[in-house]
């Protein structure tokens, strides 16, 4: 692990995290590069311990101000600050890269805000679109797609643009006529950088829509023509729309890059192409890579082909992707509508839902590290004079049902059913006293908290199904242990037929039944005793699915309070 | 001028205007560059008339398409199809180069949508930036202003943010604290490219605005210190902002350059400015040049101070200009209110309004080129036995009104005043042959196409003042010249006394008896006669100051339809 001193002292110093250099909630700076002492210099590095992680207190001269920096900070996961818009982070493809599986989610799943919605999401950042199927098929709803990840961008044609295919045209644009690929608005600076388009009706013999990946040309087109490649991304070109209440121009080179030379951009659009002036070779230089460039992106490996069907909402990126309509028989109709968005909004929504991932998966692998700490700790302790530890019990409860084949949620109860033992302020002592601790009640609230009734109620139930079972199956008390006789007594002793009929009418009665059985036979030195960390991942998986069950509805919405 | 050959084949082809290459409407290109022979050449170029204009027909082979292309086209103005956006074009400035004079309008001037208008976007083109006075202190105006010249740009602040001033304040952002010049949003990307803050409340006794121009502080940073320059222009900076629902993130240089190097882009904001990661040596240089740069931006002599008060809006290119707040006394408050929008529809509007001013410039230029082809045609003539011609009279009257001091209007009317004899089916020999062809009615009548009654009412009556100067004024008749004398008795003779009393009581009587005057006056052949084009400047102010004076209320609002 690096140390401070290893570091740009300047760099180190500007990003300070403690709450006088940084607001603890938006974590914006609060003080100006110019405040910062022009001799700065690291005075003193010394380890400390963050919260539980290691990491270094540094202490500045001239000022004498104080930092703290944790180990995993300074030499974070590789892609901590990756640059996100240029085709270093994107899978580029082909259409047969896809393999004809295009990344699509329904809305009624993407609508929930969790998995399908990142993984959609994720695809637009990536592949550069996604399509969204059975979007209700309603006017305007195109605007509620957009609003469920961003902002809508209006533009000269609306907030909302109609797109229709007529039987009887009186415009080009509505015919049945091929368009070649092109990206959108090239004349607006910013360029919309996402478009949506939501079908309402199909009803034409064919007109499929195609999506080439505008910077998978750009770079075959570097590895085929560099120099083409130069000149494209060299010139800006301009672009011009006009009408009646609009003159939009935009000069940008069709393929734009960042400082450091990755692509970045793709604008391509023939039609709104403005007069060029140059001088004459480089006309004629511009010309040639234009038109090499034009025929690339028309290669048919290159194009994504498929329908949009009524229901069908297509999300892709405008600074990257080509879209384009294949020609179609003139029979039927086709009516779209579309919008404009902005990239910068959807990876926030994305990042967010990540983040808030992210905040669970932490939440909860400290609900796993508590219950692993009670199984190292009291549970390490003797078993109420059974020959095996509490955890080694609770372990081997666990591993049978396992055995067994139970579900998940009934492994968990069985691995977890004695939690009241170690969590109760009346100790599993006092009840071999004579005082019942009504472990199985205070275990099950507790696991309440981050568990299913699938595996809180078997917990809860296990001592009922002790006496249920000594009520209704004769002989079963002969293959208790003798403190589980003991205590057997204090429990209440065996259900009256009564208690019998009520506890075998439990919802959850016949998995306390099965728990309780293996809660007997646990009780063996010699059987193998997997550890805590076996039923991790059993455990984890519990956790996420509770928390998608107990949230339903639609995700986080990105509000609108500053 | 050059020669249609003397340009790269494939771009002039490109460039083909006619309705086969180009959508008449839209402009729009119908044809891919894929779709033109590879082997294009021209075959033959012949001069040719354009509508009056001097081009030439090129046919080209193989496909023996024909083009044609005006001279015009072919040898532009230098500034035909020049980009916009880049210091190229800017006016950079200090505070100082502003002279403490605002490039400021009130908003009631500006929703004409005239030159006002036109004006104060120019500013916000070249300048940066530009200040609306006496903008209604309404909560969301500042969203009007917005849609007065673009599009609103939504974001995670909302459509209008609120920036409040607090006696109290509850946190930092409220307070009189300082705020260093910065560019807002600079995580977002697209960055919204243009600020509007709306002054509703300023009771606070300091609390000044500051703007800085980043493009004229970058080009100073270049000259003092090329290295840092090189630095921050070609290194992107990670810049972040999270909350609750937010996880925004751009990488993007503090200076933004064009492929050609200008400046065209500047973002700064300590706030937000991430973790950057690069090599220790590069750290160092970065934060050497990142330094430089934010001293500089500080120096006094770059910005331009100013206070906001209630009703002010200031609408602000957030790629060039950083604002800033200078610390105030704590005492009073103070309201904005704020929204984002984009540079793009801002430039748009003022490029439609300037294209109808030239379109207006065109029609004034055609309508006075018809007038001056009646004094070149047929006001040749002789007038009716006079010893000056019709175009003579007529242009000595103008001189005489001008001469006696006149409103433009009036010398309009003395100079247009018979122009019904050279419009009229029935001719001033007509009249001489006793036929009354009412030319002062049909003249004036004619003319109100384009003129107000301030000049065709005196063109209407002109007639009657001579009969009404002969019933009012003794010894009148005896300055008429022999033919006015002749025709008098068609027109009417001299008034009775009640027709004389209503003739007195015509709003432009008066102005007609002045005409008249003149009238008499003018047929002077030894008189020194100016041509009709030192009318032309006074004419063509008469028909502007109409068609504001007609077209009153909002100006031209950029319009939603596809």
């Amino acid at each position: 692990m690096p140390r401070p001193s290893e570091f740009a002292a300047v760099w180190l110093r500007d990003n300070c995290a403690c709450a006088e250099c940084r607001d603890p909630g938006s974590q914006q700076k609060l003080f100006q590069i110019t405040d910062l002492p022009t001799e700065l210099a690291l005075s003193s590095e010394t380890p400390v311990d963050l919260d539980g992680a290691p990491g270094w207190e540094v202490v500045w001269s001239p000022d004498g101000h104080r930092s703290r920096y944790a180990d995993t900070w300074l030499a974070p996961p590789g892609d901590a600050e990756r640059e996100d818009r240029t085709e270093e982070t994107k899978l580029l493809w082909r259409a047969a890269d896809l393999n004809g599986a295009l990344p699509e989610g329904s809305w009624a799943d993407y609508r929930q805000g969790g998995a399908v919605k990142a993984r959609l999401l994720d695809a637009v950042a990536q592949l550069g679109f996604c399509l969204l199927r059975d979007v209700p098929v309603r006017d305007g709803q195109v605007l509620a797609v957009a609003e469920s990840f961003g902002f809508v961008r209006e533009t000269n044609y609306g907030r909302l643009f109609e797109v229709r295919v007529q039987e009887r045209p009186n415009n080009l644009a509505f015919t049945g006529a091929r368009i070649t690929p092109h990206t959108d608005n090239p004349y607006r600076d910013p360029v919309p950088t996402l478009q949506l388009l939501h079908c309402l009706v199909n009803s034409a013999s064919g007109g499929d829509s195609g999506l080439v990946d505008g910077f998978a040309a750009a770079a075959l087109l570097r590895e085929e023509d560099p120099s083409a490649f130069e000149v494209l991304s060299s010139t800006p070109v301009p672009f011009a729309f006009a009408d009646r209440d609009t003159a939009l121009r935009a000069h940008r080179p069709l393929i734009g890059l960042d400082p450091q030379g990755r692509i970045r951009e793709i604008r391509f659009n023939n039609r709104s192409l403005g007069t060029l002036r140059l001088p004459g070779e480089r006309t004629a230089a511009f010309y040639a890579a234009y038109r090499t460039f034009a025929e690339l992106l028309l290669r048919p490996e290159l194009c994504l082909d498929f329908r949009l069907g009524p229901g069908d909402c297509l999300v892709f990126d405008n600074t990257r992707l080509l879209h384009a309509r294949t020609a179609f028989e003139s029979s039927g109709g086709g009516h779209l509508q579309g919008c404009y968005a902005d990239l910068d909004g959807l990876l926030s929504t994305r990042a967010v839902l990540r983040r808030n991932e992210e905040d669970r998966s932490e939440q909860d692998r400290a609900v796993l590290d508590l219950l692993e700490s009670l199984f190292d700790g009291q549970g390490a302790a003797e078993y109420l004079g059974e020959e095996v530890t509490q955890a080694q019990h609770m372990l081997q409860a666990g591993a049978l049902a396992q055995a067994a084949g139970a579900p998940p949620a009934l492994v968990a109860a069985a691995l977890l059913h004695d939690v009241g033992h170690l969590r109760g302020e009346v100790t599993g002592h006092d009840l071999m006293a004579g005082t019942d601790n009504r472990h199985s009640h205070t275990g099950a609230q507790w696991l309440a908290r981050w568990f299913a009734p699938e595996v809180t109620e078997p917990v809860r139930l296990h001592v009922d199904a002790k006496r249920y079972l000594c009520a209704v199956e004769p002989g079963y008390v002969n293959a208790l242990s003798p403190a589980s006789v003991h205590t057997l007594a204090v429990q209440g002793g065996p259900m009256s037929p009564a208690q019998a009929d009520a506890f075998a009418a439990e919802p959850f009665g016949a998995d306390a039944v099965r728990l309780r059985r293996w809660d007997e036979e646990a009780k063996n030195p010699s059987a193998p005793t997997p550890a805590f960390g076996h039923f991790r991942p059993l455990l984890a998986g519990l956790l996420r699915a509770r928390r998608r069950s107990a949230a339903p509805g639609p995700g986080p919405r990105v509000s609108c309070v500053r």
